[in-house]
């Protein structure tokens, strides 16, 4: 299970889950985020509510890789109630369903991840099986399928850079970003990667950056009111994001954020490009329709745990912003480049 | 000298410098910007060097406030040397100009406050008078008409604001925006106020939504990355900022981020201003002849103080970005408000 951490050490970190995560005997550990890049730090989770925490809390992050943490949650509590009766690892398995679920609302890959295991962890128990083994074996094809369509997709993605590109990217889009850059490195091309900090948790600073460097890309860090001003200076000519959710419309939901820099990209005719690596979600019909998470506002007035804002001064925490297919040059697939406005095609694919 | 302290105790402490610096007997105390809003300290300053360096270290910020800080950096030295030969006075008096004018490149306020000041400080030299009364003579007139005219363009600024607005700002555009909103509020009109937190200082989360806020003013904390998410939902229906310095072609230079703003603005038909009160910098022809301050990169891979880069990202802080006129929908200054093209008619008037 930890055959990629053997196979490269060279790899960053964060490039795929079982470097990041590890089902132990009685808990799985979880690389705090919190603390990365400075400390290296694996958080033990004993049932689904602490992996479910450790969600809220931050201590894993990204559509995809929160999806992946939660389906070990269900792998836990499918574990702690092997010797139930039936009846209770039902309806043990649906209340860890519900509460991971509830987690996050924005992206799209965490209630079809829940909602994909607890149907494999259901038909066993009417089967006769196991549910234990068969949700964990279907976590793990989950995980290798996901891998590989973000290194198809990278290998896609690599296609739209040149030798001696300089690229923007804000907040962190994990493996599909970090395989296009390591694929365009493998094809001989000199990059360099400008990474926006990413307010409030600076994903940006601590994931991204720290992973590119990984990567032995260059990365500058800027905070997130300076990409207009790089790209007005020439510093930046190629923008590439992550999006938590992709709409039929073409609309991509990403980090808060995403959208000023698209529009910024746009008025300086820079292309936009968007990792939707497995495509739109098929019951989202466009940007409208996906919902918005607000975080707690504290989190805004507060920084680095100490408060800052006056009293009387409220927060307001949007996590994520639409970006509508009008500002996104192509949305990068495993399937291939998509036109925003016609990334239904995808499931036609 | 501390008469609008006592006129009104509920004007916001960095309305006027008379609430946030004094010349004492031995000394300058300047409120230390770096603590509030949660701390109100004074930090003294016995000479012109330690002036220069709290500009530096962003003690006092702000075009035109910095400038009047510098202004008591020049009162201090001549009251330093007032004993010295008239030779060894001009001396340390240029001294110590070229210290305080090299602290910051961006503004056009500084340089000309103390191009005027030792003009006035020399002319009393080479008549016989006292330079330290001189220049603390000129520098008090210039404050007086520096908020006389702060006022008028706070009136003029009033004039786009309607009953129900809810009004963007980037950083701290200190006096101006402060006496618009008091404008705004004395006529009856009802506003709410977006702050952008302003990285890596956080000058927007702690100085403006604190002066806002002491305006009574309702005002809700953002991060740098919310802007065009909050426009995209109509929860901002204009956006007004300052300017470090304003160019003779309708250019303006203001904090890093402004240009990007103004680009979300312009996309969501939504008017941006520029508070620009004293109007054009008479020597800057347009926004290429503007120099762009390069702070430390340690204050972006930093993070109240503690390092969260990883080892190998470097950072990059330009501490301002240039708008150009096509993106400002009007400059407002005490003479008017100007088309952002036609500012340079500013100076006919």
């Amino acid at each position: 299970m930890n055959g990629i951490l053997n196979e490269d050490e060279n790899l960053p970190l964060l490039i795929h889950p079982d470097r990041w995560m590890t089902l132990a005997e009685d808990r799985l550990l979880i690389l705090d985020r919190r603390k990365l890049p400075r400390v290296i730090e694996f958080l033990p989770c004993r049932d689904y509510e602490a992996v479910a925490r450790s969600i809220e809390e931050m201590v894993v992050q990204g559509a995809v890789d929160l999806a992946i943490a939660a389906g070990y949650g269900l792998v836990l509590e499918a574990r702690r109630n092997r010797l139930d009766s039936s009846q209770k690892q039902i309806e043990g398995l649906r209340q860890a369903a519900t509460r991971l679920t509830a987690t996050r609302p924005t992206g799209a890959h965490l209630a079809r991840m829940i909602k994909d295991l607890l149907a494999a962890g259901l038909e066993a128990l009417h089967t006769g099986g196991d549910p234990f083994q068969a949700i964990l074996h279907s976590l793990r094809s989950k995980i290798e399928e996901r891998d590989a369509a973000a290194q198809r997709t990278g290998r896609f993605g690599a296609t739209i850079l040149a030798d001696g590109d300089s690229v923007m990217t804000h907040c962190f889009a994990a493996t599909a970003l970090l395989y296009m850059f390591k694929s365009a490195k493998e094809e001989g091309k000199s990059l360099q990667v400008y990474s926006t900090e990413t307010r409030p948790y600076l994903q940006g600073q601590r994931l991204t950056s720290f992973s590119i460097n990984q990567l032995g890309i260059p990365v500058t860090q800027i905070t997130d009111g300076m990409p207009a001003h790089c790209m007005s200076r020439g510093l930046i000519n190629k923008v590439v994001t992550a999006a938590d959710r992709v709409a039929l419309d073409g609309s991509a939901a990403n980090k808060v954020g995403t959208l000023q820099y698209a529009i910024a990209a746009h008025y300086h005719r820079i292309p936009f490009y968007i990792l939707g690596y497995r495509g739109p979600d098929p019951d989202t019909p466009n940007g409208a329709a996906i919902p918005i998470e607000e975080r707690d506002p504290e989190e805004i007035t507060s920084f680095a745990g100490v408060k800052i804002a006056a009293d009387g001064v409220k927060g307001f925490y949007p996590a994520f912003d639409v970006t509508p297919p009008t500002l996104i040059s192509g949305i990068i697939t495993d399937r291939g480049i998509f036109p925003a406005h016609l990334i239904s095609n995808y499931r036609r694919g």
